[in-house]
């Protein structure tokens, strides 16, 4: 195995048949598994494979799960709209197959800056934070004002015009000035549930034995 | 005249002695006078050449206001950090030599964002806000949020690395999700005042009586 | 309610069933109501959910007014050709369906300056204008060269090549010399309704009694 | 107080006089503080104030230190060359001061990947790796494909030409193909130290009791 | 000899002994001459090596005309401000140094649109116009829209924030709604006279005889 | 009539039925028109319009020639690949429509640089040249090293990657290191046959009698 | 004949009627023969005209090979990722068309740098090696650090968000910190196998014996 | 020892301590030694440490040569200006340091294109070509054109406005329509002598025996 674990195929510039023969000989090796970006059409192709192999179509995802695995800590996902619950939804699946507790909070932007703050509990009870917003990409600012937990920003392509697919949204999170803000690449949903939930392990029964701390 | 009034020179890109030709032939013809821009060094030409030209070194401006006019109205100049101060400063002479009252409200960042809440029945008295903020530039969103008068955002060059001397700023704030946002050029206090001033007016003593209302 | 009213869906980015799901819960509480972008299926769904829902095809608007409100002050949209009228219809729909009056005048591109200066009587009737243009973008330097009220200026997509689908046009109104414009997003013409609409409201029987001025 | 503690100055943009100003009134109520981006002229100032007030050079911090606190968990600050030791040691002293326990690896570039790979020992040790690299920026690349820890990547500045002042690198780091892979801004040792000191703390005793986990 | 004549030396980015060494070389065969981008100091180096060498300080240029040349036709060199007349002056020394016969129409920016169209005289007796501007960039659509004969537009260097140092201009002038419209690198002063001159003696005395036409 | 003759639509972002009803103004005052980016589809509603309207595919564009006209001057249109003639095309059609004689060298890129070398008396006998170039865009600046006649440069969208859909090419011809060359946008074979055309009048029967020269 | 053999055709952007008028004269005349960027369309149409004329699919190029010779050296194409295969299979069928033995090794990406550091015997035995990567495009940096041998590098468009289409992996090979390692194009597999051929070609018997060496 | 020989430092972004301690520690262990980007002052730090160090003051380098070796094969460095000169004698400093024989053609830019092809037969006599050029960047792409060797591209800072510190050329050169060029950062002499000496030393004595071919 690579870095940690489970195996994961982005579909996303690969023909089915080569999916297809990557994840057999996966799916024959590791318990859990992601397939991200997957299309209807991919995805079927997969869970024909493995008879846990669930697709998970708001998210693009094709995960197998561990069946023993309790899952540990707890990681929030907040989205500033709708439009960016796919999103979320990656980050979700990806987090919560690799072994982490996910909860969502999704529409909550600044526009209507009390539907945000009126959850500053759920905000307080996470072990790490997941922000995904587009267009102007706030959301992350405002949260990582209000927190002192570790935040990971994730700017969304959602937006038109001067937002250029996800651009201004990934400089305002990069700029931003609350500290403790850690960004992914544009629509990185997997990525930052993978990195959620590196955070969210630290210190549980999840972690490695071995480490410092 | 042109556009308006009063008068303006521009003194970027300009040296000392065609500054001085410039504002010589103004100072003749119009009462009010504005120069941006300006170092000491050409302050000092201007301020020779008339009596009541005022050098306001934080704005950079050099400013001859006419001595009847009764301030109208009320434009609120916002900042998010202390180095937003002077592109602040230079909106808030612009606007007051124009004829409008002017009140501050600075280093209001969403970092700590209960210095802002706090002060929201200020923010709900203006007739229209001027937001100045750099780095990530989320605070016109965010007051944006909070009240229904027109905004005026201007992004500030401040910050390092991927702000691009206010270019993230500018892009948060042309992809503000709060409506009713308008953007000016990275800096510009002057326009912002300029802007707001002309807002302001609508429907008070200083409007032009034969426009449409 | 939000910031203002009337309550606004943007349905780009949304599926139809979301966007049905949202409208039913705002149309219960809110007269006024606006969905944007709304390709004509998603209006289809719209516009079954009430009664007084219309669809503004060019304007690409789903809008229910409110029947007693009498319109205040004068909008005047602009634009510099016959492309840049979905942009203006969205922020004509979007300022009549908050209050304001709104005229037009259409197809006034600097290539043939004098159908722009033959009509300036009707430029300066306006409490507020707002300009669209796209390609080179300068008619909001012409028309704010002209005037003394405040201009919103609008960079439409509109072009090709080093047009950079609006970036062109939206440097040039960033930049523009003529004091007094503030900017929106590329393409943005619910944005520039509702911010001529809140600059168009001041001083009239629409603005709060409780504000300066 | 802000998110968490301790209170930082970001003296960048400030005039000595405005840090005195601002870092008087908080050495009055913090006992832990940082100012970050100090020259040594704005460090004499500071370290006036306060007898416990530290100037790191090389990292252009001024800090105060809770002299209690015992240092937790393990940071390791890793930089591909010897021009990103600055960048590292702003990030080193910001997470020593909120109370982390900070190693360091510098000059390990993967130009001579051995000097890395002999290392991995010292890199499966780290609770979470802060890896800061110029130019091409690969350096988080190839350590987030060693170890299964958080990796919090900050590109800095160095290089020259198509570097653009640190972007080249940035977008390496984005685009990793290593997961879990936060990014900082450009030059940001601040942010990245913060961060990883956010991430370092959970479940040790430096942790909020009141927390999921 | 290369393309035409004169000989040019580029003086910006060659030492002045370099600048010396060549000059040196190309007195001694062309008698028509032009150095650019001169700073006094190579201005002086090179004047000391002619007779009739000439430094023209505002447009930074060494020039030796030739005596026997009577100018030919019309170039008309339009500024929109008075910081845009460095360039200008290099565009006018390079078509007269060449033959051509040169005026200018300075500081006439569309923000008093007045001052331009009533020179609109001026603007049809050239055969072909040099249009200089910064900032917006927008006068070179506007005069292409009053005359019919070529315009070649130099966007300049002037302005900031999103001027972005001339490219804001430039763009605003290569998708310039006006027909007819070439344009040149930014502050290129030298190549826009050039150019002009190639076109203005097209079918007067100056033109190549054996050519088409 | 706008700025000089004839009248022209661009097609591109305009119904059919807009384009339709325009053109029916426009063919009753103007004998010689030009509509340009037209499709097929919209080709044929003008068509139907004018017993002389005349579509010419390769070009995308649909022109009415005014048949008393005889051709004056030379322009030659030069394209570095084959790849580049719907551009040339476009601007071959409108500077005759305009009225100049115009002759074509097409697939004559520096990478067979003999193929240019070989063509010389054909590049010398030209009033004007166009050359067209994608990728690279290195023709210009070869073509300007071997002529002293105008040189209008079009950067086509031909290419991949690092090309930027005709940025790259842009860029080159900006910075054309041979004097004389002017640059239009990307692709736009109109505006370089109409700038052509302009200059090719110059001193020949088409001129304008009143004109200096 | 132009540089070098064979002749190519660049398909992307010519009809098949133009290839297949291209490719005819050109089968006449050469042996060896490239057509790249061929869709299966344009592809049987050029197959058609030549009997040992061979359509590699995954490689998008028809080739016609000398069948008498032998291939020499050793070019070894590297890739990151399986997406990267294309761009390797245009690469591998041009150096082998030129004369060149070639070896392939793929998605060796160094998410897993084990994959990588076993094959380094492969690597050493190579005289040029090509690397294909795309997304944060740091293979070409670890194998530069590992061969002395010349690596030409190939950004590929595979990725998302701020990969840009390869513009990211295109930077960070310009800006590698290994040395000896030159960039092409984004996706161009025929350029990197034209110039590994060159350089593999260099003192073996396909070199030109009149050369320096 | 790294990749190949001998061992460099980039003084650029140290300071000269770090530099003479770093220098101090190589110059013990390897014969051959380069310090590139060394201004004045590195320079006399370095070779102080060393009797056979010499500083190339155009070149900013200081380079201790093997005095037993013997150049091989050959290297061509040619450049479009005067001021590419330093770019490429740090890639001839480079590549003599490394054992490759180097000639130099200067200033053969395109604008006098019969300079470079008058010299054909020096192009032609070299293994290996590196083309250094600015502002337009389009001498590669010519030289490409005419030879059959590999061609090492490398663009330089030289130029202003929209050559945006040698971005222009760079793309000119990536997308140059000339095969077999490979490009390299920009001002990158240093890495165009590595890559060039190690193509030009394949196949004489000064490669490695091991090796295919
Ligand atoms: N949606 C995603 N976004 C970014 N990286 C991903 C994504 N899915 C998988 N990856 C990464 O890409 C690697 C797999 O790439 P590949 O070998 O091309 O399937 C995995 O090891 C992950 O680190
Ligand atoms: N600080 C400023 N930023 C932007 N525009 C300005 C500024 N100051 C003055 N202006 C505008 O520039 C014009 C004067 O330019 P100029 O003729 O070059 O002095 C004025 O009419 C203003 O509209
Ligand atoms: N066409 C539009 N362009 C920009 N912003 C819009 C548009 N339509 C709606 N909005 C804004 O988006 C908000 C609604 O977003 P959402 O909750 O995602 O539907 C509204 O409050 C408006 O401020
Ligand atoms: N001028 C230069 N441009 C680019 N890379 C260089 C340059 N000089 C040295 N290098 C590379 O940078 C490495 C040394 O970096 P450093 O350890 O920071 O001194 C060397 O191994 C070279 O590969
Ligand atoms: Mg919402
Ligand atoms: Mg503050
Ligand atoms: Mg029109
Ligand atoms: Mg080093
Ligand atoms: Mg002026
Ligand atoms: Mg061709
Ligand atoms: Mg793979
Ligand atoms: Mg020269």
């Amino acid at each position: 195995i690579r870095q940690g674990f489970p195996e994961v195929i982005l579909c996303e510039g690969k023909t089915p048949a080569q999916v297809r023969s990557i994840a057999k000989s996966l799916l024959k090796h590791h318990r859990p598994f992601l397939a991200t970006r997957a299309t209807p059409e991919v995805a079927a192709v997969i869970t024909r494979l493995h008879r846990r192999a669930l697709y998970h179509k708001d998210a693009r995802v094709v995960a197998v799960r561990d069946p023993g695995v309790r899952p540990v800590g707890l990681v929030l996902v907040v989205t500033a709209g709708t439009s960016d619950v796919p999103v979320a939804e990656e980050a979700k699946i990806t987090a919560e197959t690799m072994g982490s507790r996910v909860e969502t909070l999704y529409d909550v932007g600044v526009a209507g800056i009390h539907r945000l703050l009126d959850r500053r509990s759920r905000l307080l009870a996470a072990r790490v934070i997941i922000v995904i917003a587009g267009m102007d990409g706030v959301l992350p600012s405002v949260v990582g004002g209000l927190v002192s937990c570790p935040v990971v920003a994730v700017p969304s392509s959602r937006g038109y015009g001067a937002s250029f697919g996800g651009v201004a949204a990934l400089l305002t999170m990069l700029n931003s000035c609350a500290a403790g803000v850690g960004v992914m690449n544009i629509d990185n949903g997997f990525g930052a549930g993978c990195l959620a939930h590196r955070i969210n392990v630290l210190g549980t029964d999840g972690d490695d034995p071995g480490r410092a701390g």
